[in-house]
């Protein structure tokens, strides 16, 4: 977490440290619920973050390796119900936590990857038939429009958020040696089930999937909006100069200067995601029942993560919202590279007409 | 592609060069059917890598950065054609192809994965109750059954096996501007279902979520079994002894030895996966209408990648079905760690039981 | 950065967002004392983060894409120098500081490095003469000493900070367009002789080999971190030990339990670095005379590489400084797989012979 | 190896199974003259990689997981000498091979970046004094010279090319415990001054930074290389022009595209490299005397990083050395995008004087 440093929209706050305390004290209060257990109401009410110190749990935490075991002691303590936390143990409470935190992250992120394509859908309505030079290997080729462009941005931007929403989030409950000894495959259930979470055959401690799973669905989200930043600072260039962000970016020895702030912020952020989801493949590799590290592994790159994708999605949405587009200068600059028997009165209009076809292919889910 | 190091089961034929050839040649067959060429007969006759020279194609390709041109040329001039492969442009060919190598390599990959998978389940029935230690953190906890460690294996062999099923393997039609212009989507329909491949909604030339999903699926995948097979190799310590495998190996210098070999190929190979995964991952940001690298870097880590994780389940199927299991070391080393309490009558029968009914769970959709 | 999950040791403040904001304000201080401004002792005065506020800065830094631009609006606020700042860009500013960043966060680092390399050396010296069994691929081969064990780590803990040493950290000042225009080499010699940084052939701006130079070699720490915690937590098993850490962790569900926290956080900390590495790498790609988002994209990734690995290091301080050896459990294993021809009498004491001989050879430059 | 897909330069010969072969052939040679073994000669004389099949050896390997246990019994065979190999470990002739696979791979690869220097050095001198826009986030800024723009991947190249050159890369011996038990110190010696390798502290059979050296210093190069590369994409836009390649390619579908197809491909070799040094790095965590895995991990990765590191600096000579350079065009874009006060008379003299100064800084070490 960083006040410096690029983080953008509502996952920072998702994934602090507080949040994954009440995710905790959320799958500590939950585990009552399911155990049918008398304090269950006492635990429910005391299970508020603000109500435990993040700090003194992070110190204790380094006498056990996790912080559940000091949050579950300040959980007896605070409810007055001994019986708190029983039969489960820490990885249950933090892998769950883990599941919600990535729910709670995936709203806000979900919401500017919406938004993201939603402009890029206007984008692509509206200049679906302006011309553009199609772009290979950085060399103009032959005609398209930037609707289709736009429609590219739009399809993938959508099907990012589709995976993403599709993940299964599966609750973890296994007890210390995984058995679900003195806890049953019901409690489980209504463990689940309380939370919302989907009950997975079996405990997941040592089968990462669920992490797998949530790490590349973000990475292929942070790939998709690498690709539509990466076009608009391309497109933005001097040179080019066929799109225009809203409120680029001055510099502080170059007044004249107009930077492509958001979208070059967003690709900055998107970057980070291959590294990250290497870090927690890599994890998958988890000993017997528990790890011996590849678990604890897990927790700060999923966070980056988190925070990397929803950066760019932020950054992406404002890029895309705020995006001027300057058809005069797409026409004019057809000229400079893309053949002339294409460009011109009939073949033109064939370029632009099959490039039509697929924006609307693009757009037709969205119409009534 | 090496002789010498570790590659074992189906998957590197089904990348080699010439299998990708063979692609790319099925590709330009079904683009001559699909566009309804008169030509398209005599065509689909010449489409066998056998009668095309790798190596050529691959020193022609220097000249244009990719073999498709040179094949395009070898293609017209073989099979008399003029017009083959009009309307298409490279990429169609590629990436066309790399979705039918990865089809294709899947098979044996699957295979493997499947057997592995079986060999755990039989594993889980046989050993359902078989008392062992289960372990957290490399230490010693409370009791569990080696069926249960077996059947997370199988959980996640299996739902690492569906989740490369599910795939959605689509065609690649745009031609050279990505519009379909010359083409149009009926021909981009006719193209996929020629190859039994899907249809996008737009041509996916700079979407790169198809390579995306395979990557992280085939990392996934390659965590599953690194997951099993560092199993295989803690339990499989001198000092532990609570498996054997059919042929473990000897050393250069010391006949005694009884190395875990295929756990350990397999581990190795596994463990290849996360940071190819993350090149694909960055390959995603791709400019404009066709990237300028970032699509020329994806061939070499797919096919490593794919070589990689079908070693990992080649090598992971010849470990678990020829494991031997030790029941009574197993007994034997519970006496070293869990607490007494834990592994004596009915204690130990709980937690016996509690694993028994995990098994059944996860063996549950395998029965009649 | 993170209360709650693992971070330990002097690095965490020392890369925290006011520690860089101290970098950015030391090299605006050594700029104005470098162009012998006039204003030069008014703006070192203030040059001190307590005075700015990281948070403000942060909002701010939005509007440019990075934190340079309000900083230096700020400080010429703050000093009433009106020519504060000038000739230099934003990414001077922030090169530089990153390159003091670094240098401070190595102090903790290595102190912690070496401290582990102290206690390793200990353990060498005390237990050069040990017997153990030697294990390759996880199963015993043939005698040698734990002393000679511990001369490995010493020997890979020292060179790995040898190698962190030795990096060189260069200044950056190019100005705007990375010609040194309005300022010259003489400028850029003092600036880096006031913050005691080498002074590179060219301005660095795009060239990022000082970043990869440091991310390869924190790489490599966290490598010979990774090797020396992986072994205590295998030593460590309930099964074999061999070895035992002074505090070993407890767990929420089972008190019985006695897990070694501090190498297997040591590990969860040190395998975050290979896909920070590449993320680092994969930045060095670097567009003309500065990166539209490769720049920025290192930021994050620097200081959890630099967290990470001095995490790492502080808890295999921990974990090493407290170590209790079993030599009596160590004798008692090398009947379990090493042959008896090997393990008794003269045989024995031809391994251990030899093995105090590398012990010697890896202490030697340590004696009088 | 691949036919199909990029590789250029000498490095894939030097890297192909037959080039390990004959390093581990060189290492038994040298172990068999440092052991002053009377059979050392007759060993010698059959250590060529033609008088050994590698497919044979492959298939056997399998058994025991690495080629060394056949190898060295074929060697018993060819060369009539029992005593061949003894002493030794496979590890001890693999590591020793492997580095001898580096220092020859290097041969090329340092040949083609430093010709990849060298026309950068004549592209410096010759437009030492052209102008051009220099480029800030990919918006103009202000001027520079395109001379000095080559300096600096002078400067990157030669400082990579440096960094490989002093790669320490030392000989491995230990025996099969590493204690060098019944070879002593003394043989290590030979062995390593046969070799013309560096002699370790201690073996370094779990201490791969050695590994992690080579791939570090090979991710810096890679990095530097795809820097360049990626300028001339950029400078090549038909919107820019700067710049041309000597051959660039043309389109299965376009037959007017001149994509700067060297650069490209250099671009798609170099990102390679960031993953497999990850996979590289997070190899070096190697339990006791000998990995389970981590160390066979290594084989593969180090060969691809190879091949695209030789690959990337062989492209890039070719697109450095053939590189046309368009002052005009320069020029007249300095017109875009460079505010009128910064591009005219006395303002663009003192901007392109700056430039001259640091060119000649690059260039001063070249000279007389």
């Amino acid at each position: 977490m960083s006040d410096l440093f690029p983080e953008r929209g509502g996952v920072p706050a998702a994934v602090s440290d507080r949040a994954w305390l009440q995710g905790m004290l959320d799958a500590e209060s939950a585990l009552a619920r399911a155990r049918v257990l008398d304090g269950a109401d006492a635990i429910a009410e005391v299970c508020v973050a603000e109500r435990f110190d993040v700090v003194s749990l992070g110190v204790a935490s380094q006498e056990s390796g996790n912080p559940v075991v000091p949050l579950a002691r300040a959980l007896r303590e605070v409810s007055g119900v001994d019986d708190a936390h029983r039969g489960a143990t820490s990885q249950d409470i933090l892998d769950t936590a883990m599941m919600l935190v990535v729910r709670r992250a995936l709203e806000p992120l979900l919401g500017d990857l919406s938004a993201a394509a939603e402009a890029a859908a206007r984008l692509a309505a509206e200049h679906r038939s302006t011309p553009m030079a199609a772009r290979t290997l950085l060399q103009q080729a032959l005609p398209t429009t930037f609707g289709l462009r736009a429609a590219h941005w739009l399809v993938a931007l959508e099907g990012a958020g589709a995976e993403l929403r599709a993940l299964e989030l599966p609750a973890q409950l296994g007890g210390p040696a995984g058995t679900l000894a003195g806890l049953g495959p019901d409690v489980a259930a209504r463990f689940a089930a309380e939370l919302e979470l989907t009950q997975p055959v079996l405990p997941w401690h040592t089968d990462r999937r669920p992490v797998a799973a949530v790490a590349g669905a973000l990475g292929a989200a942070a790939g998709v909006v690498a690709k539509a930043a990466r076009d608009v600072t391309l497109l933005s260039q001097t040179e080019i100069g066929e799109v225009r962000e809203a409120a680029p970016g001055g510099s502080s020895a170059m007044p004249h200067k107009r930077n492509p702030v958001a979208a070059i912020t967003a690709l900055a952020a998107a970057r980070q995601a291959p590294g990250l989801v290497a870090i927690l493949l890599a994890s998958m590799e988890q000993e017997h029942e528990r790890a011996a590290g590849a678990w604890h592994a897990e927790w700060r790159p999923l966070r980056e993560l988190l925070i990397a994708c929803g950066t760019a999605a932020a950054w992406l949405r404002a890029c895309l919202e705020g995006l001027t587009v300057e058809p005069d200068r797409m026409r004019a600059n057809l000229a400079l590279g893309v053949p002339e028997e294409a460009r011109n009165g009939d073949a033109l209009a064939r370029h632009v007409a099959a490039a039509e076809a697929l924006v609307d292919r693009a757009l037709s889910p969205r119409r009534p």
